[in-house]
């Protein structure tokens, strides 16, 4: 039987590696899987894709050594921008971030903020790492996404993710998150209890020195946060 | 219903991604896709993960020109090697490429030759580029590996990897392996029909500048050429 992929094995928490990227989410979940967990040893992955931006790579850099963890890679696939050029606006300078208020809803189902299948890469990176380490546990940061959905932070994309892993004949890794069916304010409720410095993590999907206020990510951020704070 | 992934869809065979390696199975997996299967338009992808040697991808470009394809992308992410050091003989300079004689039954699950997660993270790259140029079909050349094994070649792997990506809201990628099921000596009697050149591909494991001739991918490409002269 697969172990529930949003509820973590509630007595051993051995070695895990954490996959992060200086956001909101996964950076809760790195505070996490240390101080609630109490994982023996954490690794944290990040990866670097070609985004807009390295400012979420510098927070992740910075909450890692905050938490102080066993070590803290970081990939770089930056070619992999150029690769899938003119289908995303996260990597591309030629395609707009738009305005949270300038989403419609045919962009309910996949934004143009959507990086083509971004999340199985990464996971399939972290999942190599964690093989290549010995560890089992893969943490991933998924939330609920409750203002705009994402085909690849949904359980049934953990769980078949999870399949597919579950198949390796030596060390079978298994992606867990557990955060998938929680709203992003109920993640940052986690987080403030955690003491996590919120001001050391970036969410905006522009390349601004300030987060730009308007974009969905940053949208969806600050509604985050008014809604824990009622 | 998911399309039988080891037969091809019989009628149309649209725009197709092959992954190519340049070594026995991925190139006439090329040639197999633009002169059996008429695909319209033809796009190889080749990944740089930083393999002993580049003989490969050197192979890879000469017969993506041969062949005559609309597109031959290569994608580097060679700090993929550092990232899981230690764990493969196929990018690691530390640990040994082992003779196919001194190769155990121990290792008929897992050879040394493996790498973790590898065949994974190529479909998650191969995927998102097809998604990205608005493709469906990709082509992945693996064969029943009769002499060792690996997960990552198999049926149930490519299914598991289908089931992820059907997923996907708009463009849901499929992986095909026709020759999933059949022997490589079987693979190069297809290409040698084709009219595959297979001096311009790559096999051994080892970076010398001829191939070794004893390490498992050389004896098993020695033996496949041998069962179909015979």
């Amino acid at each position: 039987m697969s172990r529930a992929i949003h509820r973590p094995p509630s007595t051993v928490h051995g070695p895990s590696v954490v996959l992060l990227s200086g956001g909101v989410d996964s950076t809760t979940l790195l505070h996490y899987v240390k101080k609630t967990l109490l994982a023996d040893d954490v690794y944290a992955l990040s990866v670097m894709y070609g985004q807009k931006h390295s400012k979420e790579l510098e927070m992740a850099k910075w909450q890692a050594e905050a938490v102080g963890i066993s070590e803290h890679k970081i990939m770089d696939i930056s070619p992999f921008a150029k690769l899938i050029s003119g289908s995303t606006a996260l990597t591309d300078g030629d395609v707009e971030v738009p305005d949270m208020s300038e989403m419609t809803s045919e962009d309910s189902d996949q934004p143009v903020t959507y990086v083509p299948n971004r999340n199985m890469l990464f996971l399939s990176i972290a999942a190599a790492y964690a093989e290549s380490i010995g560890v089992n546990s893969l943490y991933y940061g998924a939330q609920a996404q409750d203002d705009y959905g994402y085909w690849d932070c949904t359980i049934d994309f953990i769980q078949k993710i999870n399949d597919v892993l579950s198949l390796n004949r030596r060390n079978a890794v298994t992606v867990i998150a557990p955060f998938v069916e929680m709203s992003k304010s109920e993640v940052v409720k986690i987080g403030l209890e955690l003491g996590v410095d919120y001001d050391h993590t970036w969410t905006c999907y522009r390349g601004g020195d300030e987060p730009c206020g308007t974009c969905p990510s940053c949208v969806e951020r600050e509604r985050a946060f008014a809604r824990v704070s009622i």
